[in-house]
């Protein structure tokens, strides 16, 4: 299985481009849209797009992410292999914070130009380079393949989270469509589950939050901090529109410190 | 195969969520998008795009739908068998439209822990109950596994016709793009095929149409009523906007009387 | 294979009527999207994504393109069918630009009833006629059983390049939202590979340009002529708008002349 996540919308024969390729390499190949509708460029929206979906598609899956805003340039295209799936798609960070989840093995740039169309657009390495990769892997072949083991990949600041004593300093990757602060935090990283409030700090108000599971927990218009339906915890308002309460957007610093 | 319809949109990762969670139980699943882009919570609109779609898919075929605004209070999780398919769904009328089309057979509220993902989210059932229900049935689970038969599902006013005399009393449930206003009536309803005009109340507004079979058929700017693609009933403005001119509205109740 | 291609948007119970449609007759077939965003009635629009996704895709796909102003007219069904490929769609041009593009071998009439859905609607040929050719193609149908060959397929002016000399005369295809105009002219058409620079004539404005392979090769505001991550030669303005700076839009007439 196969999955796609990019900003090329569905507007342009892009998406297409890439199956194609994909379907030609190889036939059988099932393809999954994760989305195309990543707002254009924004590569921390994508990793937390992906970082949702990766956890409920099976083991053995390959995910492609291209949103590429250095498509042309030296950046380079890598593999990442995590204990579950791999990963395809350009190193600005698209992937890690969804590879990293999964636990990270290898890296490896990817530069075996066996594995490449023939000919290689300067805007276009979805179609050109990272759709074959997808393809060739999910045929079979090895990770290691592709090119050389790397040390290390680029590693943007939402991908990590710093655990001070009993703060937890994140980051705000997504408002979604109500208004819900969504950070780069998982239950996992709150040291005490069994916490009834956080004290949280962001955009210079600090403020003492209920910790709950669902909205309705909150009184109307209060906020409160909770584990959304994708993993990750957010500030939401009972029935209203916590960013704008909060002033809050993507890639603001936010800390979270279990009192 | 299993069909999926929701209000979810494409940007966000719920679709694709609830597609990881379908190809994870059963990989083989075909399974195809209805639409993603039904208007928030807007349960009717829903409901007539899967009726209209469900006709075209083959027996045997699983149709889940999640327009749920209901998610997370004592709402029930419900599969309805027909003839033909299964529907897995909230219990909110979402289903049945499309469903008693076919001949409902039996409905049975979703209540077996065994066909739900472990962790059970306040917001999201469709990737948590109703995408692993599909997966399931599809790898050959029967309906009756999944919980208790019920006799009465939710059923709304827009999936109840009334025929008294010659007359058939039904619903707006759906302005298309062109103004047209399409209502939950179909050619089937109408007990006299062969009328060629029908008395039509909408709106407080009383209108002898023709019956046509198409657009042209009416002078320009004159209305039409017609049995349109999707097989129901609709009133058009040849060359113009009908729900504008008639001031009608999704939810609007109509009356036609064969003359 | 099976691709589609359309008007219909991803809001309406439409493509997965055509998707259902196929389902039946030929369970197997894996149906791909091209896209279903051409703009309402675009059929050059509809004609460009489709001849830049086609050469994607593996020999022997059925190729579907359904945006169909006259739907309901007198306007023919064809199947075109290519060294590569058979197209199924209405004959207005929306084929015959990808398909020339592969060598057209035979054009046949869409006549044969018994490969149409049994009730044809006047509006939508899509779900009625072009779906269940596909389906039948796929499933190994002829395309000479689908009706009368003819000889000749409406062909309109953007499907047609001039060359006089060592001018090329085309036109432009369409805006892309980078405000790049791209042609329907190919790197094959002009004729030196070599050259440098080419003459241009749009809109009334005569420029002389230079033949890059990259945005970047111009200066900053200037435009540059080049063959696109499509395969169409287009004019760009590097970190600019070259669409609003030259006043281009699709359908407007466009000479390169290399010197």
């Amino acid at each position: 299985m196969i999955t796609l996540t990019s900003d090329f919308g569905l507007k342009d024969p892009y998406v297409a481009e890439m199956k194609g390729v994909i379907l030609t390499i190889h036939p059988k190949a099932t393809v999954v849209d994760i989305t195309h509708e990543v707002k254009k460029f924004d590569v921390r929206m994508a990793a937390f797009i992906l970082a949702a979906a990766v956890p409920y598609f099976p083991d053995g899956t390959v995910h492609v992410a291209v949103v590429d805003p250095e498509v042309g340039s030296r950046r380079r295209a890598i593999l990442i292999e995590t204990k579950k799936s791999v990963f395809a798609g350009p190193d600005n960070g698209v992937l890690i914070f969804a590879a990293q989840n999964q636990g990270i093995e290898h890296i490896y740039q990817l530069t075996n130009a066996n594995f490449m169309l023939p000919k290689i657009s300067w805007t276009f390495h979805g179609r050109d380079i990272f759709a074959p990769a997808a393809a060739h892997l999910e045929r079979g072949v090895q990770p290691a393949e592709f090119g050389p083991e790397i040390k290390e990949a680029v590693n943007p600041a939402f991908a990590k989270i710093k655990l001070i004593g009993s703060s937890v300093i994140g980051e705000v990757m997504h408002i979604d469509s109500f208004g819900n602060i969504i950070t780069n935090i998982t239950e996992t990283d709150l040291a005490q589950n069994d916490a009834k409030t956080v004290q949280t700090e962001l955009t210079g108000i600090s403020l003492k939050l209920a910790l709950g599971k669902t909205y309705a927990e909150a009184k109307p218009k209060e906020p409160i901090a909770l584990v959304g339906s994708q993993g990750f915890l957010e500030i939401a308002l009972n029935q209203g529109n916590a960013a704008e309460k909060l002033h809050a957007k993507a890639g603001d610093k936010i800390v979270f410190t279990v009192a």
